[in-house]
């Protein structure tokens, strides 16, 4: 089975946004096991629309799209892709519902075109759009299959899992299925070389690395007619490189985070966290708080961007941001000293240092992070150097901190132990 | 004179990269006035590689390929394009001579199929390449003129800015500019509806619409024989955007994001900021300290997502958290008032909401989230209804507090003024 991508969009043609879209479809293309020769940008134009639908029906069996299925005249993808399949568009009552109750949820009245949203091809179905008011569709005609996605991410990724997956795995005789183990701490060249020799004689299943930032993700992916029959290849994989990674692996489930690992650890510990940030300003507590139910363990978090939020909030003393400075070894224990009288929790985490793009000096450059962490009293702290811009500077620093605190209490707990 | 891009690669159709070529050459193509129909993606492999480049050939004058350029078996966008224009390849001496620099320098050696690189179309103009060892390639036949160029992105950008730039230059007359008009707090159809007129109307220049979360962005283009010319197209049609939306655009800068504009207000008023969040969880200040420089402004920021830390930290009253609840406009007020009296800044911001996906009940429903903000002891506080992911809610709500701080800040000056 093959498929291939048509994205609708004048601003991608014109380069003002980056073709995020297509990447995440061809992704999700090959974990589902199909093939993909093509991708092509249009822009919401009738006539470029069905020569590009034209192209791809004759080559391919399923052809997704994104983009193009907003209220406004311009947006004309379900109209071009009805026409192509000789198909008239008809109201769908659920979207208009949906419709309706997405603006009285806002307080907005929807204007006259918003129901145009709700206008689907006779005879589709219909997925619904949880993160906004277009609702995708598939329909199919000849040996076709066409689905349309919107074009903001957040809409079409939530969609694409919720409804694209289901509705493409019924077509596909084959399964595929992937595990992914996810590990931190590690260089991918490192992790790649471990696996060598797994790399060099892999069939079904096959391996393959993903860096992330601070993050090594190996993914085992297996063909098979049956999904347990797949589960059965991809297991002694796994089994494997927890074998070769040990504590290295946070996790070996696609949907957990580094976040997740950590609230995970702290939770069957017992052991509540709050966090002190400077250069992050507020990422790192709010990645930790990216964990439904975290409230249990997450107590509070301080932004203490200048120093005299650090010397208040945190009684950092003056002396000792006056002798090293706000981003030294020195402030970072401190302040996570600081955060702990403050908090009373039993970890704590504390990051400070240059996001620049200014502020870097000779003894000092940009990217000079310090990640302090303090388990029931025991302190680390961890100088860091990181590259790159300001955002990437700060979400590395974010990463090395939970993984840090995942470290610290990892320690912690085997000392526990033997006790 | 009209252009196509098409980039070769199987590691853009496995979605293991995204294209950030084609946005780059689609933003260069619309700099040097030349209209961009299409992007195509394919992989490494001749006979799809040919039926794209006829398909590019029928319908554009230009077409632009990148990737495929490498010393690689499977790189073979050079030998396809040679053989579609029935052109030889030929050794190129000052090719030759650049690869042994570029190895000497390097202290390697070059390999067999390193003079690949070397060898081109017999007639071309060859791009010499400053950051690698693929030489550009400009051929022409037929009606046609096609550009390769390398890969990676670092060589193609400088390759493009030194060579293709001017070759293209002295084949197109015209320049296209555009200007983007930022809004926020308005929907995506009203803004169309209040534009309606205009985009019926529109030729030269022309006017477009793009949503992001809580805000609409409105994109004026036009094209003229000289900068001077286009932006004397753009530059009424910008003031009547901002007859029609006032206040409510923040911003006609492209460059300038939402929480840019407001340090920007807050820096020309001399007013300080703080931010206390529940639910957002640190997400405000993160996004305020994107803004480089910040740090003049923003003094302190607080995560308070358990009750015990919106009373310890900011005085919310037990008795406020027992009647009314932690998601309340009441607490948000007091959230608010607590804040600036601890951090003592002009301007404070506080979020208190649900952003699931549990905890919501059938009074206060995931997706129930107040802002508040208080400039100079003036208290506002707003009551929203957010729909989607629990990531998608915490976005909103960062983007309404913004506004939100944005229309106060403006309200207090406005005021400032009349004194």
């Amino acid at each position: 089975m093959t498929a291939e991508i048509i994205c609708v969009g004048t601003e991608l043609l014109l380069g003002n946004i980056v073709n995020t879209n297509a990447a995440y479809l061809a992704q999700q293309l090959a974990k589902l096991g199909m093939s993909c020769y093509y991708q092509t940008v249009v822009g919401d134009n009738r006539e470029r629309l069905l020569e590009a639908l034209d192209a791809a029906a004759k080559r391919s069996d399923v052809i997704l799209l994104s983009g193009g299925l907003g209220p406004t005249q311009d947006d004309l993808t379900k109209e071009t892709v009805a026409e192509y399949c000789g198909k008239q568009l008809v109201m769908d009552e659920e979207s208009k519902k949906m419709i309706e109750a997405y603006f009285a949820a806002r307080d907005l009245k929807p204007t006259e075109n918003n129901w145009k949203q709700a206008m689907v091809p006779e005879g589709c179905k219909v997925f619904p759009n949880h993160n906004g008011t277009a609702p995708g569709i598939a329909v199919s005609a000849r040996k076709n299959h066409f689905l349309l996605l919107p074009g903001p991410p957040e809409e079409l990724e939530l969609m694409f899992e919720e409804s694209a997956v289901p509705y493409l795995r019924e077509m596909s005789p084959s399964v595929i299925l992937s595990q992914t183990v996810k590990t931190c701490g590690l260089s991918e060249s490192f992790v790649e070389q471990q696996l060598r020799d797994l790399i060099d004689k892999q069939t079904n299943p096959t391996i393959a690395t993903y860096a992330k930032t601070g993050e090594v993700h190996v993914r085992v992916t297996a063909k098979a007619d049956t999904a347990k029959e797949a589960n059965k290849l991809i297991k002694p994989m796994v089994k494997e490189l927890k074998a070769r990674f040990g504590n290295s692996i946070y996790s070996a489930d696609e949907g957990v985070t580094l976040e997740k690992a950590l609230a995970d650890l702290l939770s069957s510990a017992g052991l509540t966290i709050s966090c002190a940030e400077s250069c992050t300003g507020g990422m790192l507590s709010a990645t930790l708080i990216n964990v439904p139910g975290i409230s249990e363990l997450y107590k509070a978090g301080f932004v203490t961007y200048s120093n005299k939020a650090k010397r208040k909030l945190l009684n950092v003393k003056k002396g000792t941001l006056q002798k090293y400075g706000a981003v030294s070894s020195q402030t970072a224990e401190e302040m996570v000293k600081g955060l702990i009288a403050e908090t009373k929790t039993d970890v704590g985490l504390a990051v400070t240092g240059i996001a620049g793009p200014d502020g870097g000096t000779k003894e000092k450059p940009v990217g000079l992070v310090y990640v302090s962490c303090n388990v029931k009293g025991k302190v680390t702290v961890k100088e860091c150097h990181f590259q790159g811009t300001r955002e990437k500077i700060r979400r590395s620093s974010v990463t090395t901190a939970l993984m840090l605190a995942r470290i610290c209490v990892l320690e912690y707990l085997s000392k526990e132990i033997l006790k």
